[in-house]
């Protein structure tokens, strides 16, 4: 597939050179030229920090905005950004009342931010992080912890962004961060792989008739081939096994998240959504809001996200809140 | 490829079925099952509309909101929507101060909003209507009122959806909806072609190392095939085009918009923009508001659209004034 770039090994540079062009309310740091920062940061707030490889935009620089992120470490493509760009990023947030570093639970991501933290320490600032563990794919409900975080990192960003811009104190970002990520469940499915600009080609294939159900972000296949017949049949197998892994005990308040991964067509993460909302009011639960596009998205993947909270009235009140960010819908 | 849909023959009602249950300030016509609707409209206010076929989402429903249109004329998969939802739609959006209709320019939606028109005159409804004609690939210069309209539409209704909420009456709204079209051009360039789900195969092909410049919207191929080599020699032809056809006398403030043509990887329009914020800098104009994501789409072509408007301090004012809709971002 051809692709809009210059140079397969530049692309990080390029995305951010013409990202900071479009959206000046953000920085490149001086101090490190992948870390994307506001460029107003606010004084005496907590400083929230998010990282990631590139190729899920508008995830995760999409998410550095009033209201929600002030830094976000960029790395090269499906790569964690070293230890020294989450460091630079902590330095860029840290406006005297410490660092959330709210990332998704890779182990390379995990690795540096535990590095980067201690780094941080030795300099006097405060950094404690919350691992985003919502793809329900990825390890068992008693594994949890090594659960890998997708979509579901947007509830994440959002509210506890919104924690901490009406004041929280650390401890406080750190506990609404970490509830968020214990209310959150998502799962993918693909009906067609991605490709890495400097690759060239998939890493597998998908046969027609058939979606890879837990598909990852990073070019892995799911976790089990399903026959494939309709947006409908994806979503009735999305919305049983993220309900299985809830057990709730009876009806809830959602949020729900269709995202599309990237080469999925704008009408059809709506179609998905339709079904995915039919089935979660069949089983007695009320949606009270609703994102459908293109949140996090992994190059050009034909496939979809769905990630679903379970609200209450402060995590519901927070997600409302008003913010300004790419990857933040006006609805 | 493989496709998020249910039915490939009924994908604009389930299109509309997730839309509406996602977005309840939205909600389906009683009157008419392909017309949307603000669920609470303005009293007094100049009634927008917009309307086409559908494969271009978040257009054309998904500027429907606050600040911006009233209702939108949903048509079939790159078809127009016959006349009587259009009227339709106007009957919706009347509030009693008139229906502006905003569509882009092509034969079958020009036909159809004309005798659309003369159908609410019978009823006593007063509809004006713009058309925009920004695609410059489509017709020359000399020509343009032949020109059909593709994203640079976002400025009509972004603009015009302003002036509306701000107590413009219905002359006023027109002319600056038409001061908007007159300041707007775009051009796309496709690097794949798309597949309309019903037809099953693209209608024509692209070869590797080659780019279609002047893509249209609806599977045609462009005005010219010239050689591929990278983002960054697409943008310098597109902003050369642009120029050529602004034919400014001097340096100009700017609003510029890069949207992703519907299986863009999301990365890849800012690494476009980069590029074209650079040339056009390089030209003496300034950049005051940009715009990177998918906002104008065709199913899932591989391709970008640019578009540019020559603001005035009104227009500018207009287009930053406050609004809420699926395609409008928070930044």
């Amino acid at each position: 597939m051809q692709r809009f770039v210059n140079d397969p090994d530049h692309v990080v540079e390029d995305l951010l050179a013409g990202y900071v062009k479009a959206h000046p309310e953000t920085a490149i740091s001086t101090r490190n030229p992948r870390v994307l920062a506001l460029a107003d940061p606010v004084p005496g707030k907590v400083g929230l920090v998010t990282g990631g490889g590139s190729g899920h935009e508008p995830a995760f620089l999409g998410y550095v905005g009033p209201g929600l992120l002030d830094a976000a470490a960029v790395g090269e493509v499906f790569a964690s950004p070293p230890a020294k760009v989450f460091y630079d990023a902590f330095v860029e947030a840290d406006q005297g009342a410490g660092v959330a570093c709210l990332f998704g639970n890779y182990a390379g991501d995990n690795m540096n931010v535990k590095m980067a933290v201690d780094m941080a320490e030795d300099d006097g600032i405060v950094v404690k992080y919350v691992v985003a563990t919502d793809d329900l794919a990825s390890a068992p409900a008693d594994a949890v912890s090594r659960r890998h975080g997708i979509a579901g990192g947007f509830f994440m960003w959002k509210i506890a962004g919104a924690a901490a811009a009406e004041g929280a104190d650390l401890d406080r970002v750190v506990a609404v961060a970490q509830d968020v990520v214990d209310r959150t469940r998502s799962l993918c499915v693909g009906l067609e792989p991605l490709t890495i600009p400097a690759v060239g080609q998939p890493g597998f294939s998908i046969t027609p008739g058939t979606m890879e159900v837990g598909i990852g972000h990073h070019g892995e296949n799911g976790i089990r081939t399903e026959t494939y017949t309709s947006a409908a049949d994806a979503a009735a197998i999305i919305v049983e096994a993220v309900l299985q892994d809830f057990a709730f005990s009876g009806p809830r308040r959602l949020a729900v998240m269709v995202s599309g991964l990237g080469a999925t067509p704008a009408m059809e993460p709506y179609i998905v959504y339709g079904a995915v909302a039919s089935e979660l009011e069949a089983h007695g639960h009320a949606i009270v809001e609703s994102y459908v596009g293109d949140f996090v998205t992994s190059l050009d993947m034909n496939g979809v996200s769905v990630s679903v909270i379970d609200l209450d009235e402060n995590l519901h009140r927070l997600l409302k809140a008003p913010g300004r960010a790419v990857g933040l819908p006006t609805y």
